[in-house]
């Protein structure tokens, strides 16, 4: 249950695996706004399995359809019902899991939780959940991009001990991000971690890494000052973005090891407004935007279904090799970039629609 | 507004640092739970200023009353209101701000948000404003320890550049962590710790760190699968503690730079339940609970009011050195470690209460 | 927006009279009921238009598809997602809006609301946005029958000055009341209410009426006692319905009118349990149940949308004729019956989930 | 638990009828607004017992404080805390409550919901709860006077058998209503309706009634068109009030009995905006306002505790006579005036805020 984020702007999503379809019903969008499925197909193409070799060989056509909530390309005001149909199901690629549970996967979880564990494996814990996350994404960029301005890039900053160089973030553009496979704008980096994701692959195994994100045009004070900071709903929103492990904003982990003289932003007025000469805040400060561009990162673990035999226990608990023969990515990173954005437009459309509440 | 945190187990928090008090209701908490007063002020304590020379000198009684909600010592199923009337007020020492904004402070985005400023300074973004959440967290606590046997444990990790040692997870208490005054069980690197802060206190200056937290105890198959993942709960609650810039659980950010094989929790049947051999998932796999250990780290931003003068600007925009007298934490670490806890066991308790809907 | 209802068993519908068509997302139900579509389709047949000659002409094959959330005839734990595709759409019927909204209809306040108008005429305020709540709450009975033994009977007790003879509650079965094509169980009111609202229709009219509804095998401690009574959600629920202008529980308005030494309920033990002699409470006392069959009432108003020609004004304001062709039902007490259903289903599976959080 | 009304001007209660105190948090409510204790303290003056010899000798000062949220008369953006401290607290009256549930009170649920029962009897059900809605409502009045210009006036329009003549309900004031202790402005059904309740007390019996409220300068397009229809909020706020049994709106159960073309209000021109020339719908139109002024009742039912003994049962369901002496009102009718108007500000507050966000 809880299948649904936000308190204005609010995502319900839905679907496994395996079934009918996932999709994802928006409520609280605006009226008024142009809305056709073109505007969310591109997205849901980039979030697609098979777009290179660095991905699953899943094959799936992830074509959306509006239901409910336009008219003649314009949104209603009435909930946006969207939906992704399935197909190229292959359950008896996991017949391994009657015999044992996935080591760090939902398996054991789902079983001990409801008692009750779906054929297809993932049930609502596979990586096919997100597709409904990115359709609804889509309805909220093109509600903050047409009304607000604010323009969300995300790329992999990190593939296992590989980082990519710090880009120009007033410049970066999703055309530069998608430039390689691997979606990093750094093409040294980029060929690098191609590479230590396609030895992952060969051997069998996974590998983790960072997507960061910016988020420009943000205007300042949006967000709540206690329990749900704009950065509090990021780093809720980003860990719940299957094998999201971690989340920073700003200097993050990094400014932790400073004195507040390094890491405090101080003000000047730049461009007509006030502006911070630095942004160690990550455009956020207590809580609330300040009008700079926000900055963030997350941290995805290696994906935990890997090809080779593990040691492990069956569900009975005992000693057991297993080995699972799913497709699956080798790495997460590159099919997560549009996920992450997705769910920062989330975020913000909904503290866009709070805002507007609070004086 | 949205001062609320919780679905079932639900805590509104009100107050500022200067004004009738702060405080906190809690709504949700289950029926003939013994509670009293004394469950509650010793936590409170350990959040207090003044308790050693790394931390304000701000003194605060912080005694806190039960305004409704129990009878006979024993809850009622009712609301648990929580009162800490304020003292000690000297706005006085923040009339700097009439001149300027703090840098990386919540002033400017506050008068940008509300378009009005509590004269005492930082208003709802003040530390003391945690002050409700202890409170509230030490219901949360009696009744996880009381009903599940759920000990939470959080600790000063690190401080600026220095680290402590890994401790014993399964025997690490309270006694150990407050038995030195920066709340680190690592006698050797709390010593250096306590040297830094010190060193940044009379420089002025502020200086960050890392708070880690272990919750024992937790059963398996608590937090929802999707949005509302143990995970994400857990990360949108320490970020919205004032000061934290980052989260991650188990092997996070490091565990990003490894591979499946190698960061993968192998199950095995041990103390006649299934576990994992290793813990780098922190106890929480695809947002549920697994029976291991909660393990996750908070990473907090030097305090961002400091001694010193600082180059920035004026509320007109215009070049200015500003300097801030206020007393306030040369690092707030030690002081964090309570909230940490506190957020931990809010959200602990209504996952526990919304795990008894699921099946 | 806000198509959600309920906290934990929490449904979200979507959907126009005219476009892809109208559904639900079941959040929160339970894991491993038995659930398939044959659970569904009989309960939207019951409100399907076009079952006898005193509702409209409008045909709807309103087939459900479960898309998500079961498998193999069990329910998963995740969301259910239900679909009803449109069909049989003539959007020309509906002309005459763009010169003159309805008088009493959806057509003023959604244009000022909104400012866009669905063409289709009634957008969400159409009657077969309950289409949605219909099939979610059959989800809602299904498990409120297997799990609690609760039945949900509603009937029509009043069109215009007619009043139907109080049935035995406690042996009332859908069947009784689906005998007669007015779902009215007293035989002879019956008769008169058919011929009521035929004449109504002859007349190009409608009329209005009363639905009363029990709810047996309620167990004691259901509802919340302040904001969240259970009379209250009932009250929210069967006002959010379209058409319904009123609600009572109980004694209701009678119960105004007497003495408490008349209308208070006894206590006695029969039945091995404390039950009331009398059930003037409806089976709610405080705003929780109390162990006896839950008895309300809601009226219903007379359908806004008739044939015949009425004096108002165009949307510029000038004093117009306006007449309107589509095909509506005269009364839609018949087809509201299982509406009632559904949305006392919802209120009882809502609170059935928040009961076992309490104690 | 629930014990919070509203999504964004949303509203926290505590406090039983023994204990310190009881008390409300209001959160969301915008920044900048004039208020102090003075806005709220005459309507609470107007809800305490002890106003006439019409309503309970329970003495209470009901001096309610500020706690937090504003400084300088205006409002800070932040959590509103208000609290009224308890006094004149004699739980001795209640002894008969060990021996014996009061028929139709909440005893019997409460026991049976939480397994305690607050001594003082009434706990949350005590009438003594409603101080704190009547606090935060006063808070909702001053943000709809000041921001939208909107006036509620409740009054008495029935109690037992003798209904009021409707007033004129563009001029109807609370000056007018307060003129009598019954709180009816029709000056001879308020004697009869005095000697109604004087009797009734006499008997030491109680009397039920009806309440009516309109609010007028809602502005069109407030309210929700599915689950959150204005009309459905007013609805279950008003249930959710001690003792309430029923409510309508506009024509309600009367208007049931009609046909459209008596019911429908038809549009005009006037007064340079599109006005209906009736108004039947009381204000609401498919769940949303129309300009209108609203117009609705609540019935009460006569309190459940009386002085005279009662043939019941006691605790362990032998039969009884129970007799209880606590002072009590017998009629809960000029009470409840501002607590409707307080449920009606909630709501109306709540609806200004969500309609801001809609297009």
């Amino acid at each position: 249950m809880r299948n649904t984020f936000g308190h204005i702007f609010a995502v319900t999503t839905f679907g496994e695996s395996h079934g009918g379809g996932v999709g994802a019903v928006v409520d609280g969008c605006p009226a008024r706004l142009p809305l056709s499925e073109a505007d969310i197909q591109p997205l849901l193409d980039r979030r697609r399995p098979g777009q290179s070799d660095l991905t699953t060989a899943r094959s799936e056509d992830d074509k959306v359809r509006i239901l409910s909530g336009t008219e003649g390309g314009l949104t209603l005001g009435s909930p946006i019902a969207l939906l992704i149909a399935n197909a190229d199901c292959r359950s008896g690629d996991y017949d391994e899991l009657a015999r044992a549970p996935r080591p760090s996967h939902a398996d054991f979880v789902y079983k001990t939780k409801y008692g009750i564990l779906a054929a297809g494996g993932g049930g609502r814990a596979s990586a096919r959940e997100t597709a409904g996350r990115v359709a609804a994404g889509a309805v909220a960029e093109k509600f903050l991009l047409t009304r607000h301005g604010i323009e969300i890039v995300a790329w992999v900053s990190a593939v296992g001990e590989i980082e990519a160089a710090a880009p120009d973030l007033a410049a970066l553009s999703r055309a530069a991000v998608d430039a390689t496979p691997v979606r990093c704008p750094d093409p040294g980096a980029a060929a690098a971690m191609a590479a230590a994701i396609r030895a992952a692959r060969d051997d069998g195994d996974s590998i983790g890494g960072v997507v960061s994100c910016v988020c420009r045009g943000v205007p300042a004070g949006w967000g709540e000052p206690v329990f749900d900071k704009l950065s509090a709903m990021l780093a809720g929103a980003m860990l719940s973005i299957p094998a999201a492990r971690g989340f920073d904003l700003g200097s993050g982990f990094a400014g932790a090891r400073t004195r507040g003289s390094e890491n405090n932003d101080a003000f000047e007025m730049r461009e007509g407004r006030m502006r911070t000469r630095t942004n160690h805040s990550g455009g956020i400060q207590a809580g609330i935007s300040n009008g700079e561009a926000l900055l963030f990162r997350v941290a995805f673990k290696p994906v935990s279904t890997i090809a080779r035999p593990q040691d492990s226990a069956d569900w009975a608990g005992h000693p057991a090799t297993v080995q699972f023969k799913g497709r699956h990515d080798p790495c997460v990173l590159p099919r997560a970039v549009p996920v992450v954005e997705a769910m920062a437009a989330l975020v913000l459309a909904d503290a866009a629609l709070m805002a507007a509440t609070c004086r």
